[in-house]
């Protein structure tokens, strides 16, 4: 037998299966293309005109490699969210943040908290570095918070998530809510308050921006209301030696040029942003009343989605999402029980959501027959 | 005193400083802009204009997500390089494929064998896992191949790092070299062939493509002949089971939509390679006349730049560099001691060889005087 290198522990210990398929990936497999792609949260409305223009220009320079600084973005960034430079760090999206927010913050076997059900790659990092994962249930749909601080207490966890406006329920807590939790954890618990949706929601589940407490970190991204989800962008604010920490092992050449670029050129096209705001609040008034005319029960949602209950149970929900799938309507859905009794439907274009209009009796009769 | 979230102990012993200033930092220092940008050796004739124009035309794409799978540029890269496609791995340049390979393959206080003067970042990413870092001296400006032997075998490393051809020297080894050196290695040692300047030197330097051993594994990249340096997208080729193993940690939303229509489209022009190539030899030529010019001593180089001896010692080339830089002119150079006595001078376009060629003679004798 040959012999071989030899995986480093904590790899050896995971699993090979991996939790993330495309829609791509369902397109190769039915060799079809979806008529509709409401599925994935992204901003089916693009990024700004501005933006896609810039992006033009800007596309003969990418022989130069981008600035492992990101320097303008981060000025940008800082300006606009009035904090300094050195509270903010820029990102290969959330999902680059969240990576090296644990493997700086989490030991091999502490204990980090979540919701039963929520943001799956968080997950996969925390496993990714040897992190135990402690799941909460949601409650009435919500991430619990009460159960979420009595975790981390009993636990002496290291690391907590919330994401707030949530996926994938699209629920809410206000400010003040999220503010008193921070108060209440330990201060040697770091929060990491995933504000991927941030721009969809009231602006009252925004607290102010803090950068004086260490163990509060907050995400956000380019990926959802700007519409640059294919350019992989986020970045995080926190207190100046936590973001410190990142410069400590993050790829300072990890965020393309395009990337840089294009944020900084989404963020000053606020006028964009209003626009887009406004049409996600009307696509998920529609597929709120879409799930009414059918007798289902749309979630209240802050999101660029809307999470509907389809009264029944999660084999029930399940087999409504796959009939729209087999007709070519990409959406998802929660997997964990009891948010399993829901489809997740993204606000996309109206000829989208007309798609969608006229599928969902389809698939649900189908799913009742 | 405020408790505060405490590091991972790996992080915590990792030093804040860190070794990368782009040349953006460095204009941003001056208040000037480089009127030549020869020193990161990025390709200044660009990405394809047929890879521009595809760019462009997939902008208002880029608010849809990447295929997490990369399928597409797998496929092709798969075909182009006659391996099969569970061999690739695609990822946020080498860097973020470095990072990959020592996290999956380095566990804490395992010995990492390296050049003493090559690749940094290969060092940081090492350092950032707790591996244990060896570095082997250069002999006669290349990589010590008997050297690295030696103290892989001594040190009964995890894992071995070899560029080849070398920055920052420009060297490289033949084939048959390099193939026994892969015999020699123990089974259990990760050979890592960094191929970044693959396209660039001799086609005799590169072995054939074998996938059957576990322990190697080669890295190339788009961002040296292929222009795309800013949009941050390499890959690796190696055995099936090794590359599965990259699926179990990598972020499987890191490589940007752009990104992987940008290299499948690239590698799609293999005339505009061809024409690079050509460009790149008789630039590396033009650099070597120039320094000859100045009575220096370029080394013969199988990369886009060209390392050139100054006749000096360390202190000595670093004015020289300094005084191009003074004069605008973006070079770098080697530090570690004899490599230091050279400067490190990418191949540029002809008017930027032309500002090189006027300012490095009183750059040396600004040096000497």
């Amino acid at each position: 037998m040959t012999l071989r290198p030899k995986q480093a522990p904590i790899v050896a210990a995971l699993p090979v299966t991996v939790p993330f398929v495309g829609p791509e990936a369902q397109q190769r497999a039915s060799g079809r293309t979806f008529r509709a792609r409401i599925g994935a949260n992204e901003s089916s409305f693009g990024p700004a005109p501005s933006v896609i223009r810039k992006m033009q220009e800007v596309a003969a320079d990418q022989w130069m490699y981008c600035d492992p600084d990101n320097f303008d973005l981060k000025a940008a960034l800082a300006a606009h969210l009035g904090v300094g430079f050195d509270n903010v760090v820029v990102g290969e999206g959330i999902d680059g943040l969240l990576n090296l927010a644990v493997r700086i913050f989490v030991a091999p076997g502490q204990a980090v908290v979540t919701s039963l059900g929520a943001y799956p790659t968080f997950n996969f990092h925390v496993d990714g570095f040897g992190g135990r994962l402690v799941k909460v249930a949601y409650e009435n749909d919500r991430e619990s918070l009460d159960g979420l601080l009595a975790a981390v207490r009993r636990d002496n966890a290291a690391m907590v998530y919330l994401s707030n406006p949530d996926n994938p329920m699209g629920t809410w807590w206000e400010a003040d809510d999220v503010s008193r939790f921070a108060d209440a954890l330990p201060e040697t618990t770091l929060f990491v308050l995933d504000e991927a949706y941030g721009e969809t929601g009231p602006d009252s589940a925004l607290p102010p921006i803090s950068v004086d407490r260490p163990n509060v970190i907050r995400m956000r991204t380019f990926s959802k209301a700007y519409g640059l989800a294919g350019l992989r962008c986020g970045y995080a604010v926190g207190e100046t030696q936590v973001i410190a920490d990142f410069e400590k092992v993050r790829n300072h050449y990890g965020v393309s040029r395009m990337a840089q670029i294009a944020g900084e050129a989404a963020l000053a096209d606020q006028a964009w942003l209003a626009e887009v705001k406004a049409k996600v609040a009307a696509g998920r008034r529609r597929i709120a009343a879409i799930a009414r005319d059918n007798g289902l029960s749309p979630i209240e949602s802050a999101t660029n989605f809307v999470t509907i209950d389809c009264g029944g149970d999660g084999a029930f929900a399940l087999r409504v999402m796959q009939n729209l799938l087999a007709r070519d309507v990409f959406i998802r859905k929660p997997m964990v029980p009891v948010l399993d009794r829901c489809i997740r439907v993204s606000v996309g274009l109206d000829p989208e959501l007309d798609i969608f209009a006229e599928e969902l009796p389809r698939a649900l009769a189908g799913a009742r027959g």
